[in-house]
C-alpha cells in the first residue's frame, strides 16, 4: 500500500478521485495560496482498504495519520491538549461526487473535560467553550457510535424544561456544564464506555466512522439511483478549527463573486461579526451585507476581494465562498460554483465571456439547459407561494409555467368565460383533440390521468401553457362539474392556481413573476446556433405556436400536424361526411371543401416560415378520432349526413378498434382512401404555387407517417407524386419538394435501407417507437410507469429520455442502414425526445441532421445540442 | 453468341436453366433410350437475345434453326411438304419454372393448302386432317398473330348453326373445308396476309410468338408474385407429331405408376383406341384402363411398364406419364412427378425407401408439410361437394376439416343444444374467451371478424375443431340470432356445413370422409422426428387437447397457457373478487381458492406428460378480460361482491384500457399485485410435490410473459425463487425447475444478453413480436391486411409466417446476444409461427432448440422441421 495521507499542499483539482471533492479542492485552494486552516485528506483507497479488510485498522495508515497530526501542530503551532496553544479539529467525509447520506461532519474534535477549561479560558467565552463541548459529545455519540439524536434532544429539552429556558442562545455555561455531565452519562449508559477523552482516541474513531458511512443504507441508495459505482470510497478531510466567534474582531460569512438572482458583477453577500458559519443562516441576528465590511475591516475587505476575484478567474465561474475571520485574520473554508437562477446564469456566462475570463464554448457548457424553461415560461412569486395552500402535489408537471384562473369542466364552457374575459383553467380527466377549442383559451389545464406525454401535455407544451398531469389525487366529475381532493370538493367557478413547473395545485389566487428574454440570453442562444451541429426545428402548425416558436430562430419547422387542422367545426363536418358517406361523389365534395381550407391552412404557414424549410406530415389518425362521442353529438352528425342513428353507431362500431394505436391509420388510411393524400399534396403544392406567384420560394417537405413496407412508401410516393406532376403541368410551373418518412414501426428502422432508396428524409418518431419497443401504451401505462419509476425498475421514463438500449439501438441500426444505400439522406426526430438534452446528446452521437420539438423547448434544444456538440469534439 | 439450338441428343435434366424444364426433360428421356419423338430445343438465350435486341431476327439462329430441321428430316424419313411422309411438328414453349400466361401450344404446324390433302389420304380420314388445318389456323391465327379467339368461334357457330349441327364432332369433312375457308378470309381481314403457306414461314412465326410470350402481362405478374427473375427467358420445343388417332393399332393415354389416391404400386391410368390426347380428358368417350392393353397389345404394354419403371427409378418418385401408339409404335410424349393425395404420399414416399429405391432423407423431403393437414381431419366426400350449394367462399380456412351441424349464436345455447345431442355449429361475430364452453362441444366455428390468429382461430386449431373466420359476407346479428348473407337470412338451428381448410360454408348437411393416419404416416414421421435437429413441442393446456397432441410424439408442452385455467365459472367468480375487492383478506381467500384449482390443473398435466418437459407460462391477459360485460352479468358481479352498479363500472372503467395489447399485462401484472405469480409457482410446485410423491419426477419450466426489462425479470425471478424455497424446505423435499421467460416485446431482444444471464430459457412470442414490430394489432388488422395481401404491399401473412426483415433480425439479434453470455441457454418458439414450415426453416437456421405449436400441426412442424435440417446438411 502507497501513501495513505496528503497533506492540503501535497494534493490538487485533479486529484479527486483519490482525494474526493472537497479534499482535491481544498488542496487547490491551499497551492493557490489562499489561507485556508491547514490540514490533511486521508485517500479514498485508504479507505476501500479500511473496508474490504474487514474494517481492520491498518498500522501503517495509523502510522501516517499521526505523522501528519504532528506536521500539523507544527505548521499551526497549537497541539492536542495544549492548554494556551489548543489543537482542535473538524473531520469531514468527501467523495468523488458529493453524496447525501454518508456521515458528514464532527467539529471541534480535541476537546475533553481538561481542555474545554482552556478554551473557556483562552476564549474567555465558557459558554461557547461548553457549548462546543456538549455539540462535539452529541455529534460523536450520534454519527460514531450510533446513539439515537432524539436521545440526547430529550436530555437537553429536559434541562432547559427545569430551568425555565426557551431557547439555547439563553442557556448560561452552568446550563451546559449541566449538560455536558448528563451527555456524559447518556453516552456511557449507551455504550457502556466512557466518552474518550484522548484526542487521538476520538480522531481514529470519527475516521472510522467515516469509512464505514460509505456502506450505510442512504448512500447505497443513492449510489444505485444515480449509477455511481460502489468501490470509489470516501476521502476525510482533517483541518484545524477556526472560530469567527472569538472576539468583535472574528466574524463569518457567505458570499457570491456575482449576483446569484440577477447575475450582475461585484461581490454579493452577508457577515455576522462574533458568530459561528450556522448563525449566518439560522435568522436569529440579522447579518450585515459583507460590502460593509469595507467600512468595518478594510484591509480584510481588501483581501476578500482580491481573493474572491482570483477564485473566480481560477474556476472560471460565479463563486460562493464560505469565509471566518478569526482575531482579523481572514479563513477561507469552502468555495464551489455558485448556484443562481437561470438569468443570473445567462448574464454570468455572457459576461464571462465577455471578460475574456471564458470562451464562447465554455459559456454554453454553463447553462443547464432544462433551467431554460423556467426562464422562458412566468413563475409564482416566491413570497406569496411560501404561505399558500397546497391542495395537491403529485401531479406531473408537464408543461411549465404558473397561472392562476377559475376552474371550468368543460371546453365549451371554458371558451364561453374566456370570451367573456375570465381567466380559465380547464380540468378534465383527460384532454382529446375535440377539447382544443377550450385549451386554446385556457391560462392552464389539469388533468387526472394520462403521462407526460399524453395529449393534453404534449398540446399544452406545444402552445407553452401551464399544465399539469396525471394528477391522481383529483377526483374529477366532469358530468356534474366538480373536483374532489380527498373530502373537500371544489365546484364550477372556484379560483386555484397551477404551477406546471413543479406539478403543484394551490387554493385561491397566486400574483405571478413574467418571464424574462433578454440580450445576456440572446447573445449566448446565438452562440449555441453558432456551436452546435445539429439543427434544432420546431413541431407546430398554429400560427399561433408558429410566432411564438420563431422568437428562439428555429431551423424550420420539423412537424406540421395536419390533422390538428381537422377539427374546427365546419371541417370536421367535411371530415366526417368524407368517412361516413357511401357515395363517391359525397366524398370528392367533402375533400374538395377540405382542399381549399388546407391551402389556406399552408399558405399562412408559409407566409410566416418564407422560404425556412417546413416539414408537413399527411394524415395520421385512425378514423373513428374524428367520429362524434356522446349522443348530442350523434344525433347531429346522424342528422347533417342523412343517416339514422343506427346506421351512424354501425358505422362508427365498424371503424372502433381495440388497440387504435397499432391500427388502421397514417400511411395505411392512404392505401385504403388514395385520394385523401393527394388532396393534402395537391393543397400542399398549389400553397406553395401561390406564394411563388407572390415571390417567396419554399420548398415543401411532405413527409408520410408509419411507413413499415417497402411497398408502402413505393405506392403513396408515386401516386402523389404523378398528382403533383399533373398539378405542375397545369399550372405551368415547378414547385421543389422533397418527400420522406417517419420511421415510427420498429420494422421501418430495419428496412430503412430500402426506404431510403426511396426518400429523401427521414424523421424517426420516438414516441411511437417507445411505445412499441416496450410494448406500452402511452395512454395505458401512467397506471404502472410510476410505479415502475419510483421501484427503480426503470432507471428513467423513456417517453421523457431516450431508451438507448432499445429505441437507441433501433435509431443506430436504421441510420446506419440508411446512409448505406443513401449516404445524403437527412436525418431528424420529431418525437417528444427531440426536445430532452440526454436524448439530443445521443442523437448528436449518432449523427442526426436535426430534431424537432415544441416551441418552447426550441431553446434548451439549441443549448443541449450545442453541448451535446462541443462534448463530442473534445 | 454460342450455340443456341440443341437436339433433344444433346442435353440432359441438369440443363434446365438453359433449355427450360419441357426440354431438358424430354433430352433426359431420349438419353434414357425412351421413345421420344425427335425435336430440339431453342435456348432461353436465344430467347433473352432476340428480346434484348429489340425482337431482332438474328441470322444466326435462324442457320442453327434450319440445320436442326433438315436433321429432323434426316431423323424421321420425313419432311416439310412431302406428299407421302409428312413433316409436321409442335411448338412448345417450356421456361426453368412452369409458368402460366406464357403462349402455350402450337400442334400440326407444317400443314397447309396442299399438305392437308396428303394427309387426308395418308391417313385415309379427310375429317380428321381438316379438323387438324382448321385447329392449326385458329391456333396460329391467335397465339401469332393476336386475333381474339371469339372471331373464330363466331364463325364456327355460325356455320354450325347454317348446317343444323349440334356437336364438333359431328362435322363431316366437307364442313371443315368450309369453315378452313371462311378461317381464312378470317385471317386474311386481320392481319392483311394470306395466312402462310410455308412451313418455314409457320416455324419462324411460332418461335417468334413464343419467346415475345416471356413479356406477356400475364407472365410478368406471375413472375413478380412467385420472385421469379425476368431475364431468365423462355426455351422453345419443336417436336415431330404423332397421332394416336391413325387407325385402331394407334392410341393415346395417360398413366401413373403408383395409385395416385391410395399410393398402392402398380401401373394406373386410362387410354383410348385411335384418339388424340385431349379426347381421353374430354370425356366423349369412355377411356378403358391401361391394364387392358395387357390384352389388347401385350408387347406394347410390356415396353410401357418397363420403360415406366425405369423413369421411376430414374426420376425417384412416382411418374405421371403422357403416351401416344402410332401404328404399334410406343411414344412417350411427357413424364413428371405425379399429384397425388396426403395419404398416398405417404405410402409411396415409405414404399420407395422400403424398395430401396430412395434413402428415407428422400422420403421426408417428398412430403407437403401442409398436405398432412389434410390427412389428419375429416373432409367432404367430394361427389357430394359437387352438388352442394355454396352460401360464402370468402372466409379465411382457420383450422382444418369439414362438419355439418345447426347453427347457434351463443355459447350458451349451443353448449345446451349439443348436450341434447344435436351437431352444432358456433357463429359468432368474434368469439373471446367466455366463449370457450360452446366452442368446446361445437363441430365447427365460424366467425365474420378475425383473421387467422384470432382467438376463435387460435383456440378451434388448438382444438383440432374445424374453423372458418372473418367471413366478412356473413352479416351476423348475435343478438337476434340470425345470419344475413347477401339477401337471405338464416336463422337458429338451420343446419349448414363448414369447410375448415378451404373457408367454405354450405347450406344443408353433406357426408364426410374420415381422417386416415396409417402405418406409412407413422413409419414416416418417426424417420422425420430422428432426422430432425429441432425438438418440436405442442401449445396445450386441457386435457383434452395434451391427449391428441400426444398422437404425434411431441418433445413435450411448449406452452401452458394458465389463463385459460380461469374462465370456468367457479375459478373466475374468485378472479373477479380477487381483482375487485378493495380488502386483503377477501383478495387472499380468493387466490387460496385459485391456488387449490390449479394445483389440479397441474397435477393433471403432469400425469398426462409424465416426466417429459412442460413449459407453463404465468398468466399474463390484462384483468378487465376477467371482468363482466353485459348488464346482467354486471348484475350478478355486483351482488356477488357486495358492489353497487355503480362502482363496479367505476372499477371497469378503471381497469379498461385504450390499448390492451400494450397495456397492464404480463409480468407487468406480477409488478403490481406480487401475490398474483406467488400463488401460480405454489401450485406448480406442490403439483410436482405430489408427483414425486407418486414417483413420477417432474420438471417444471416456469415462465414469465412480457418481460422488457432486466429488473422485471431479477425481481420477478427473485419473488417466486424464494417463495418456492420456502414451500420445499416445509415439504422437506427438492424439485428441478427452471425458470424462463418469454421475448415478446422487441425491447427484450435488444437486451437478450442481460436477460440470458438470468434466465435458463427464453421462448419467443412471436405472435406479439410481430404485432410490435409492424404496429398491427392482431384484432384490427384484418380491416387492411387482406387488401395489403391482395395488393401485394405485403407479400405473405407476417402472422403466418415469419417476417424475416424485421422480426426475423429480431430473433436473430436476440439468439447471438443471448448465446453470448449463457452459451447453454435454451432458446424456442412459441407462437403461431411455430407451426409454419417457412418459419421453421428460418428458425432452424437461427440455430433455435425448439418450436411449439397446437396439438394438430405438431406433425407438419416436425416434417417442416427434419426437412429443414435436411437441406440446412446438405
Amino acid at each position: 500500500m502507497g501513501k495513505q495521507v496528503y497533506s492540503f499542499h501535497e494534493g490538487n483539482q485533479d486529484m479527486r478521485e483519490l482525494l474526493g471533492g472537497k479534499g482535491a479542492n481544498l488542496a487547490e485552494m491551499t497551492r493557490l495560496g489562499l489561507p485556508i486552516p491547514a490540514g490533511f485528506t486521508i485517500t479514498t483507497e485508504a479507505c476501500m482498504a479500511y473496508l474490504t479488510n474487514h474494517k481492520k485498522w491498518d498500522a501503517e495508515l495509523q502510522a501516517e495519520i499521526d505523522q501528519h497530526i504532528e506536521q500539523l501542530e507544527n505548521e499551526t503551532g497549537k497541539s492536542f491538549n495544549s492548554p494556551h496553544h489548543l489543537l482542535l479539529v473538524s473531520v469531514r467525509s468527501g467523495a468523488k461526487q458529493s453524496m447525501p447520506g454518508m456521515m458528514d461532519t464532527i467539529l471541534n474534535l480535541g476537546l475533553n473535560d481538561k481542555t474545554v477549561e482552556s478554551l473557556a479560558t483562552e476564549t474567555n467565552n465558557p459558554t461557547f467553550a461548553y457549548d462546543c463541548y456538549r455539540r462535539l459529545i452529541q455529534m460523536y455519540g450520534n454519527v460514531v457510535n450510533g446513539i439515537p439524536s432524539y436521545l440526547f434532544e430529550d436530555e437537553l429539552s429536559q434541562v432547559k424544561k427545569q430551568q425555565g429556558i426557551q431557547n439555547d442562545t439563553d442557556m448560561k455555561a452552568s446550563d451546559w456544564q449541566l449538560v455536558i455531565a448528563i451527555y456524559k452519562d447518556l453516552y456511557h449508559q449507551q455504550t457502556e464506555r466512557d466518552f474518550p477523552q484522548n484526542p487521538k482516541e476520538q480522531l481514529y474513531g470519527a475516521i472510522e466512522a467515516v469509512f464505514s458511512s460509505w456502506n450505510n443504507e442512504r448512500a447505497k441508495v443513492y449510489r444505485q439511483l444515480n449509477n455511481i459505482p460502489n468501490d470509489l470510497g470516501t476521502a476525510v478531510n482533517i483541518q484545524e478549527m477556526v472560530y469567527g466567534n472569538s472576539g468583535n474582531q472574528s466574524g463569518t460569512g457567505v458570499a457570491f463573486t456575482r449576483h446569484p438572482a440577477t447575475g450582475k458583477p461585484g461581490i454579493f453577500g452577508e457577515y455576522l461579526i462574533n458568530a459561528q458559519g450556522e448563525d449566518v443562516v439560522a435568522g436569529i441576528r440579522t447579518p450585515k451585507p459583507v460590502s460593509d465590511l469595507a467600512q468595518a475591516m478594510p484591509e480584510i475587505y481588501q483581501q476578500f476581494v482580491s481573493l474572491a476575484e482570483k477564485l473566480e478567474k481560477h474556476y472560471k465561474d460565479m463563486q460562493d465562498i464560505e469565509f471566518t475571520i478569526e482575531n482579523e485574520k481572514l479563513f477561507f473554508l469552502q468555495t464551489r460554483n455558485g448556484k443562481r437562477t437561470a438569468k443570473a446564469a445567462f448574464q454570468i456566462a455572457v459576461d464571462l465571456v465577455e471578460e475574456g475570463i471564458i470562451s464562447k464554448e465554455e459559456a454554453v457548457m454553463q447553462i443547464e439547459p432544462k433551467s431554460v424553461d423556467k426562464l422562458l415560461h412566468p413563475s409564482f412569486d416566491q413570497e406569496a407561494i411560501d404561505s399558500a395552500e397546497i391542495l395537491t402535489n403529485v401531479g406531473l408537471p408537464a408543461s411549465p409555467g404558473a397561472a392562476s384562473g377559475r376552474i371550468y369542466f368543460d371546453a365549451e364552457m371554458a371558451k364561453e368565460r374566456a370570451e367573456a374575459g375570465e381567466k380559465v383553467i380547464l380540468f378534465r380527466q383527460e384532454t382529446s383533440p375535440e377539447d382544443i377549442n377550450g385549451m386554446v383559451v385556457s391560462e392552464a389545464i389539469v388533468t387526472s390521468r394520462g403521462g407526460m406525454t399524453s395529449h393534453a401535455a404534449v398540446v399544452a407544451r406545444g402552445m407553452g401553457c401551464c399544465c399539469v398531469v396525471g394528477c391522481q389525487e383529483l377526483d374529477i366529475d366532469e358530468k356534474n362539474k366538480q373536483v374532489t381532493i380527498f373530502d373537500e370538493v371544489l365546484i364550477e367557478g372556484d379560483e386555484v392556481s397551477v404551477d406546471g413547473t413543479k406539478g403543484v395545485i394551490y387554493r385561491g389566487k397566486i400574483p405571478t413573476v413574467p418571464s424574462t428574454s433578454d440580450d445576456a440570453f440572446q447573445k449566448l442562444m446565438a452562440w449555441a446556433k453558432e456551436i452546435s451541429r445539429l439543427d434544432v426545428r420546431m413541431n407546430a402548425e398554429t400560427i399561433n405556436d408558429i410566432r411564438m416558436g420563431l422568437n428562439f430562430n428555429p431551423d424550420g419547422i420539423g412537424l406540421v400536424r395536419t390533422e390538428h387542422m381537422f377539427f374546427a367545426p365546419e371541417r370536421l363536418r367535411e371530415m366526417r361526411r368524407f368517412i361516413l358517406s357511401q357515395h363517391a361523389y359525397d366524398q370528392k365534395a367533402a375533400l374538395d371543401k377540405i382542399l381549399r381550407y388546407q391551402i389556406e391552412d399552408f399558405k399562412a404557414i408559409y407566409q410566416e416560415m418564407q422560404s425556412h424549410p417546413v416539414v408537413i406530415r399527411l394524415l395520421d389518425p385512425p378514423f373513428h378520432e374524428f367520429l362524434p362521442a356522446g349522443n348530442r353529438d350523434m344525433q347531429m352528425v346522424a342528422n347533417q349526413m342523412n343517416l339514422t342513428i343506427n346506421q351512424l353507431q354501425a358505422r362508427i362500431e365498424e371503424l372502433t378498434e381495440v388497440n387504435p394505436m397499432l391500427g388502421h391509420r397514417g400511411c395505411r388510411l392512404a392505401i385504403s382512401y388514395p385520394d385523401l393524400y393527394k388532396m393534402q399534396v395537391e393543397a400542399i403544392i398549389r400553397a406553395a404555387i401561390k406564394m411563388k406567384q407572390s415571390g417567396v420560394r419554399v420548398k415543401p417537405e411532405i413527409m408520410i407517417p408509419l411507413v413499415g413496407m417497402k411497398e408502402e412508401l413505393t405506392r403513396i410516393k408515386e401516386d402523389i407524386m404523378a398528382h403533383i406532376e399533373n398539378i405542375l403541368i397545369e399550372n405551368k410551373t415547378y414547385i421543389a419538394y422533397s418527400v420522406g418518412t417517419m420511421l415510427e414501426v420498429p420494422r421501418a428502422c430495419f428496412i430503412a435501407d430500402e426506404l431510403s432508396e426511396q426518400a429523401d428524409f427521414f424523421s424517426f418518431g420516438t414516441n411511437d417507437l417507445t411505445q412499441m419497443v416496450y410494448g406500452f401504451s402511452r395512454d395505458d401505462a401512467g397506471k404502472f410507469i410510476n410505479h415502475y419509476l419510483s421501484q427503480n425498475i426503470l432507471p428513467f421514463d423513456p417517453f421523457q429520455t431516450i431508451d438507448r438500449d432499445g429505441v437507441g439501438e433501433l435509431v443506430k441500426i436504421a441510420v446506419k442502414k440508411a446512409r448505406q444505400t443513401n449516404p445524403n439522406i437527412k436525418i431528424g426526430v420529431c418525437g417528444e425526445l427531440g426536445g430532452d438534452p440526454d436524448s439530443i446528446a445521443f442523437f448528436t452521437e449518432v449523427g442526426l441532421d436535426y430534431v424537432s420539438c415544441s416551441p418552447f423547448r426550441v431553446p434548451v434544444a439549441q443549448l443541449a445540442a450545442a453541448q451535446s456538440t462541443i462534448q463530442q469534439t473534445t
